[in-house]
């Protein structure tokens, strides 16, 4: 908090970027977002990564969005209120429109399950945007699957990416990653806005990654309240909501028997992964090296790491686990945010001990970007190759 | 128009039900949307069929929906603004919530593509929903599949479903559905708001229809302009989009070619079907026919209906045509509404004409129902079972 406050009386009296910027007139050459609806020209972005909205609402008294810093929104010639964002980073971000006071999703923009509802989101196309692109290569599919949970007593919604080449032949068994969302998020986030299909497809066309099959659960079950609440603000999935045992026993119990029954999988631990984003971060460093039997391959996207003291048996560890993956966005590290320096100790540190240790730990930093997408799909493309190589 | 001032003008002179309901306090027994986010206690819908909307808006000069007759809506104890519906049918509607001259999506519901826009809709639980729930049975799986269209030049993006045992036995074939939308909605469609993998997972459970693949392509494929343009007003998907020559060449020239290499089908024109609702309607009766070598039964929903003065070849048409089948929602018929007595004539005589023709047509009328939802997933709950008896 000291920190934070400090930088900010020090931009403000050197006239940082942030206010310098604002003070400008933002780069004229907007083009429609990807992330819009069929047709709609608005939300624009620029070279410099802002974000112009169109919205009409002609009796209003006050429009804007919740990205902060944004420009005050005021009324264009045609009667419809316009703003633009600060520089935002590249990739995908969540936002709402404010309405005298309402808050709703920009009817302009697609909708994507976040910030614990569905609402708008914008994406800024990346300058490495190619390999997150919808390409004439061959596709593999992204299936919608119910299934019947005995321990969480429900039908449970799933999506399970099958590689292209999956109904071609019916003898062939694949590995499986188990990818998890973040807090706020679903079951629907890894297919959409992770764009875990075209990413996957586009890696096998270029030959980068082994064939395998994805499984994209609610990591939101919710379980039994611990008794040492989880403190305020300790990031995504907070208000208690870091007992995961009850989702530990939907993917260890339920989910992996019904997806080895009902996918052409091969079902032993050397062709089993876990990987997850924020709250499915935590999640699979949780779950996984509690499941070693059943768990060779782990990945950790901004959500901590796993630090050489927190492992009770080395050489089983060693012997079971066949990768450990880390990852973070450049700009989380040395924060005190969710994964940076102040959760569970440097991530890059703790994963250079592990391989210091004889662990196949390997960290990955997207550059300049953050808590976000574009973070978590760049892992996954790091990610995707170094698993099931024997 | 005569016929609706005059109706307008009695209602009023007698105080008909419209506007005495309106000054009546709606019945208290308020329960949440099935149609809402998760979590989210707006809106409600009461045994009236009138839904209740809640909006925060704290500086807002004017809240309100786009249902006609609505409430005015006004601020609660709680600052929120509420309003309601006059009674509505039972089943599903688009919607949009408006704020001081803005047209926005509820934040409280969730979201489907309909009126040319991804947007809000409500549910009202029909009294035969349990055709349509989520049930613990064996599920079939809805699948995003993308392919290569050559005729349209790009990767189209599709829903496939397949039956509950289409993984188990790779031996099996299975028949196919090609299954459209109506205007100003898209491919997701039928697997959103039609919940088409539940009633045919339904129906399969009880044994009411053979299991076959359903497949739904986004039917609003821009071809060339009609010469003479289409006359406004002419119902959903006007614009001049009457012209399904660039969808008929997608359909029969890319997508069954595609369907038949990448699925386990029986490829034959026996076991392919088509059938659509309003714009999917008139696609069907346009296409399926216009190719009888490729279909065998063809299901018209609110779409218009097939008169025995447009088949020019009888004896053929009897021979090669197994199904006729033609539905409506019981307030669309008598209307000169899209599909009803004024849209090629009356749909129920041209279907019993067929019929004493010697085809094998159907009629089918859903209870209480108009231009909706509700209508169309009966309908395919009443084709499903007609299909491939042999």
């Amino acid at each position: 908090m000291k920190t934070k406050l400090s930088l900010l009386a020090l931009v403000s009296i050197l006239g940082g970027p942030l206010s310098g910027a604002e003070t400008n007139a933002p780069t004229n050459d907007w083009k429609p977002c990807p992330s819009n609806q069929a047709g709609k020209q608005y939300p624009q972005y620029n070279s410099e990564g802002r974000v112009k909205f169109r919205i009409v609402a002609s009796e209003a008294r006050s429009v804007g969005c919740t990205f902060r810093d944004s420009s005050e929104f005021s009324k264009g010639e045609d009667g419809a209120w316009y703003g633009y964002t600060r520089p935002l980073d590249e990739g995908f971000h969540y936002y709402a429109i404010k309405i005298d006071g309402a808050e709703v999703p920009d009817p302009n923009s697609r909708y994507f399950y976040g910030s614990s509802r569905w609402g708008s989101a914008v994406e800024i196309p990346a300058r490495d945007r190619d390999f997150y692109a919808l390409k004439n290569v061959p596709h593999g599919q992204l299936r919608e699957v119910y299934y019947f949970s005995k321990s969480s007593d429900k039908t449970r919604h799933i999506y399970v990416y099958t590689p292209p080449d999956y109904d071609k032949d019916a003898s062939q068994r694949y590995p499986v990653l188990y990818l998890q969302h973040g807090g706020g998020e679903d079951e629907t986030g890894w297919g959409r806005q992770g764009h875990t299909g075209w990413i996957m497809d586009n890696l096998l066309a270029e030959g980068k990654s082994k064939p395998f099959i994805i499984v994209m659960e609610n990591g939101g079950v919710s379980g039994p309240r611990p008794t040492n609440a989880t403190p305020a603000g300790a990031g995504p999935g907070a208000r208690g909501a870091f007992n995961f045992s009850a989702f530990e026993k939907v993917i260890t119990e339920d989910l992996i028997p019904y997806i080895d029954a009902n996918f052409r999988t091969l079902s032993d631990q050397p062709h089993r992964a876990m990987a997850g984003l924020s709250m499915g971060g935590m999640q699979t460093r949780s779950i996984a090296p509690a499941h070693l039997d059943k768990f060779s391959h782990i990945g950790v996207f901004s959500g901590g790491s796993i630090a050489v003291t927190n492992i009770t048996d080395m050489a089983k560890f060693k012997e079971q686990v066949k990768l450990v993956f880390i990852s973070y966005g450049s700009r989380e590290l040395g924060t005190n945010r969710v994964g940076g320096r102040g959760f569970g100790g440097d991530p890059k540190e703790n994963t250079a001990a592990l391989k210091t240790a004889g662990v196949n730990a390997v960290f990955y930093e997207s550059p300049d970007t953050a808590h976000e997408w574009l973070s978590w799909r760049r892992s996954l493309r790091e990610f995707a190759p170094l698993l099931f190589k024997d």
